[in-house]
């Protein structure tokens, strides 16, 4: 019989995550029945959407339910399979939870081709769930053409990151907003970003009129609140606003109040369109493909920011909040079969 | 030779308009040059719009030019004419402005064709820009689908009464908000909005969930602020959010904060975006034939607020942002060719 270790949620969260908001609890898992599969998770994805989802109220998906184990993505390897479509020894992707083991329906899960030539950690940012955000919301929703300028909010986390690059190999004059000069070196020197500006130096309004001169024709948010008030002052007609996060305010009890300058979007025909990513699932192997082929040809990178067990999730996940992570932020779980340690 | 009589904006209003922001001036008119006509006017619109145009900052039109005649849209009669397009005793409409005579591109206005069973004032309220402002504004960018629930702010106004009306011709269900009980009853016992609601009358939110008992998919927004919050909070999946006006904040020197559910919009996938018929213009004609078919069955009315006199125009602006007028606000500026006092 397979052990499960699992960290439940026992509380609601007021403001961030706490540890008491979390139970660890070690629970034997049933044998796989009918279409199901037993899978070992390796890195579990934190992501800052989880906050959402820790809440009473529903967003895109329902609330996790107190006492049962907190919901989040992961990548793992099917140790055990009665469900046709995988067999032991595959590596799956999909929402396993904040546990070392689970049996899930195996349709739920996503199989991946595990390339020996891609390190494992890519997997988790760039062709899962963060790859497939930054490519659909950029191409399908932000529409960006060659010439136009683009703008990241949250530049240096796992989405922004990619969303600037792509923005590059598209064509556009890509400028990033991160948290520290540090985040900004990385986007301008090693990712090629054409500019980024750390907003906790100072006001960002000049800075981005200096740095936009042609105006914002796409802007991808995922910070909301200032950041997003000082984009819209910029936009250009029939600009583009993806909103796919609004992590400044995700730990407010009570939603702050939101842009002044919402009436450009009136006066500049603009459109902000908010975006999920599971919309997209069944599309997920289009966008990998240009994915792989852009990161070996060296034209998008990626960085990881790995947590060492299971243990840590309730505290690591407030780096996504703090602003520690650069990159992917992913807890490593258990290794990878036939890792040498 | 012929005279105008005209006000011209002379100072930038701080807030409301105020009578000292406009001068009076009667100004001897040259003869129109080549493609040039002499254009008459009968009715002067007043538009809340016409507030951003008066600000030293360009909307999605240069600002007026202190000390030249306030830009507005009018209907007139050709009087005499150097353009191919038009001869004297044609019916036009356009930016004429906020005096009784003008020299005028032709080109820049659009002739109509004086249908004597419709009033003249149906062709400022609904086959002009209002009309064209409700129905593409609605249509192409609301998307609405029969059986959709449809809310319209401003519904008593010149847009919004339209907007409502033909949401009912699609099929959804119609919910107006509006600033009076008169307005209210107007929508639903004259109009055929299945509910309207007093904005004044308390808090919006708890109404408004009861009228929409299966979610917003569709939103007019011509407000803006908390009537946009209120609806923001019942928005379904993929809902479209037009935003036509936001006259809440016209009036305001810094504008106000946004709306505290504009989350919302991520967690639904929703649209919001902003709208301008000038965008529209070559397609008006598309317009005029549906919107006359349901005027005359009956299916689509309006209502007129005329105010006798271009002498009145710099007080009676404000009834548009005070919510003293139901309808079209009209200034009649001269009398309609053939027309009996």
């Amino acid at each position: 019989m397979t052990t499960t270790r699992a960290w439940k949620l026992v509380a609601r969260p007021e403001g961030p995550f706490k540890p008491q908001d979390f139970q660890w609890a070690e629970d034997p898992l049933p044998k796989p029945g009918d279409g199901q599969v037993l899978v070992r998770q390796i890195y579990l994805s934190l992501d800052p959407t989880s906050r959402g989802w820790a809440n009473s109220s529903a967003t895109y998906l329902p609330p996790v339910a107190l006492g049962s184990v907190m919901r989040g993505f992961g990548l793992g390897v099917v140790e055990e399979s009665r469900f046709a479509g995988l067999a032991a020894g595959d590596y799956v992707q999909g929402l396993i939870g904040w546990q070392t083991h689970a049996v899930m329906d195996g349709a739920s899960l996503s199989r991946m081709e595990r390339d020996p030539g891609i390190p494992l950690d890519a997997y988790m940012a760039v062709l899962g769930h963060i790859g497939a955000t930054a490519y659909f919301g950029l191409l399908e929703i932000g529409k960006p053409n060659p010439g136009e300028t683009l703008v990241v909010s949250g530049a240096a986390g796992a989405v922004g990151s990619l969303v600037g690059q792509i923005g590059k190999i598209v064509g556009c004059r890509v400028v990033g907003i991160a948290g520290s000069d540090e985040k900004c070196r990385w986007l301008t020197e090693e990712l090629g970003f054409d500019a980024a500006l750390n907003y906790k130096a100072g006001p960002l309004r000049s800075r981005l009129r200096r740095e936009c001169p042609a105006g914002i024709d796409v802007h991808f948010e995922n910070v909301g609140g200032e950041v997003l008030d000082a984009a819209l002052v910029f936009i250009n007609t029939r600009a583009r606003i993806v909103l796919c996060g609004m992590i400044a305010q995700y730990n407010e009890v009570v939603p702050p109040p939101g842009p002044r300058f919402l009436g450009n979007l009136l006066i500049r025909r603009a459109r902000l369109e908010g975006f999920i990513v599971l919309d997209y699932q069944d599309r997920y192997l289009e966008a990998f493909g240009p994915l792989t082929k852009w990161m070996a040809e060296g034209r998008l990178k990626y960085r990881t920011d790995v947590v060492e067990g299971l243990e840590q999730a309730p505290v690591a996940v407030n780096r996504l909040f703090s602003g520690a992570n650069i990159g992917k932020l992913l807890v490593k779980v258990s290794d990878e079969p036939g890792a040498v340690r």
